[in-house]
């Protein structure tokens, strides 16, 4: 059904597999269009309640595949982001549901913003992330000037951005970029904890949160008391704020169904 | 006067210690009314340089009282933060003063929310922030959607969100949420350390910044420059200024009065 | 040409040295006005692809000369921000090329904004950053209020605000204020790596995202998602990225020229 990447949908956790290793997952146009299809599966699919987005083989995502680009003549950079990046993006951050970036190796440009993306991420120890638009002259694009300074601060933002620099998941972590490190090994297992959790959480009241978060930013105080109130209320007549209270007075585990 | 905290003022310091050890200082209709007229009080009254908000016993504040909501039938949460936690959070950012979070304990939910709104906290190496409202199936209220992304950054605040997870006062100084960690037994006197300068420093500059940084996160560069012009001639125009100049030309330490 | 400071051109670099050493590179009208000159003579200089500001003596900047001050007579506070130090942080944001503050010793009040307001600063080991305003009755200004908040988060930045507190190199470091701190002696070269990088780097890219960067903290996803894909198509047209991609096939460093 795929042909760049891989979808498998099991336990209640929808995986995305970037899979182009050859190319360290650069993007090329099919793959933009296929990711912009798998987050739309995954996104109106009910059984999926958390979403991993990962790489095959040593690489992330290494951004746009640039032999791609240097091929065609006047090709328009804005036309290809409103058409096959900002989709991606906007479709990860309106879904529903948590996002965990398993970041396997290097996310480099647009890869480097498909990770900040994500809600969550866990990175090898051997995973990087760098803001390469630089190098060839180009800016942010695909969301990392909006992610960035949210995440580590006007300053450094700054200087990751206009010097590329390579920043380790260790350093990243440090600056807030990311969640979590993990031995290459220990990867998996890292992840797992996540989906063991977030396929069981009540996902109703997190997507309410994911947009809560979403909106802060922009948002004075006066809005985002507002919001809150309108979240709740609707969190409030879920099935799994009945449960959750049942649970907590019956002193045991709730189980949320994620309605 | 109060039954659920208590309220004495000073020597300059309004303290505030919500009062209800038995149920870790759970909020119930009475705490969150008399929180509200507490806090009233203290804004109103001009021996009152600085505010503490503590809690009696081993808890800072563990939220809203849960057993109370589950014998309440159709209870409505939106309600109940417009009418109850809202006008809490919002007496506290516009508070003409400094406000001291002295976190003895966990702060959990609205309890957590709470120790955010403070202007500057100092905690106990005990004590713990936690957002336990996803535990229940609910979403971040009181503030916290706000308070949480500016001070930890967003992929953290998702984090802390979502998974409910456990922030040590080490973690959270660490992070960035909270301004100071102190033993237990050094507590008392890491918060007196504040009181005694904020007791005696230029409240009104100091309550003119407090707007300026309520401000700030949802203004641009243009609209903060002017603001800091509106307010520095205000500052400008106060005894407190004279005296500080004056002070400084006499090469000694300045009287402010907080006028 | 100029008295209160020092103006050198070089290779690419626009030097601006505040030079009253005898008063710590107080601000008075003279070095304001200055300032004001030299920033438009180097934003105007198409020889000039970076900007380093710094201090001549022991001093970075410490401000306002509260002397001149105490001598005038009914001074308007917001008046001189609007005439003299305004235009200063404005003319910077907007400077179409990259600022370094070389940060060679203390930064106080509108010093310290002086120093927030560069794009990436570079502080000696021995240097130190301190919002003093308070410290004689006044609020933060020439947009410290602007940019403190969003480097170091709501609860140090009242901190720093309200308390003038001294924040040292390292400390100045870890909270993110600063991007790099060299033992005095190695100043000049850590400094010179950032120069001899952004001299020959692609500067339009650079300037425009400066500008994604001022507009990002007050804006949203679909906002710097436009306004990216709007840059792009500008960085696209740029010599600099035609040469960025034929280094790249063929596998040499890039001659930027920075148009």
């Amino acid at each position: 059904m795929f042909n760049a990447l891989l979808l498998e949908i099991e336990n209640g956790i929808g995986k995305i597999t970037l899979n182009r290793p050859d190319f360290y997952n650069a993007f090329n146009d099919e793959m933009s269009y296929e990711m912009q299809d798998a987050l739309k599966q995954v996104a109106k699919n009910p059984d999926v309640r958390v979403v991993v987005i990962t790489g095959a083989g040593k690489a992330f995502c290494s951004g746009q595949d640039l032999k791609a680009i240097s091929g065609a003549k006047n090709r328009s950079l804005s036309d290809s982001l409103y058409k096959r990046y900002n989709p991606i993006i906007k479709a990860m951050r309106n879904m529903p549901k948590p996002i965990i970036g398993r970041i396997n190796g290097v996310a480099a440009g647009a890869g480097c913003s498909l990770a900040l993306a994500c809600d969550m991420t866990v990175a090898s120890e051997k995973a990087s992330l760098i803001e390469v638009f630089v190098n060839v002259g180009l800016v942010l694009d695909s969301g990392s000037s909006y992610f960035l300074p949210r995440l580590v601060g006007f300053a450094k933002a700054f200087e990751l951005a206009t010097m590329g620099s390579k920043v380790t998941a260790q350093e990243a972590l440090n600056l807030g970029m990311i969640n979590k490190v993990a031995p290459e090994e220990e990867l998996d297992n890292a992840v797992k904890e996540l989906t063991d959790y977030y396929s069981k959480a009540p996902t109703k009241a997190i997507a309410l949160m994911k947009n809560m978060l979403n909106k802060s930013f922009h948002s004075d105080l006066e809005e985002m008391l507002q919001y809150e109130a309108y979240c709740q209320e609707i969190a409030g007549n879920s099935n799994d704020y009945k449960e959750g209270v049942q649970a907590f007075v019956e002193k045991r585990k709730p189980e949320f169904k994620g309605v």
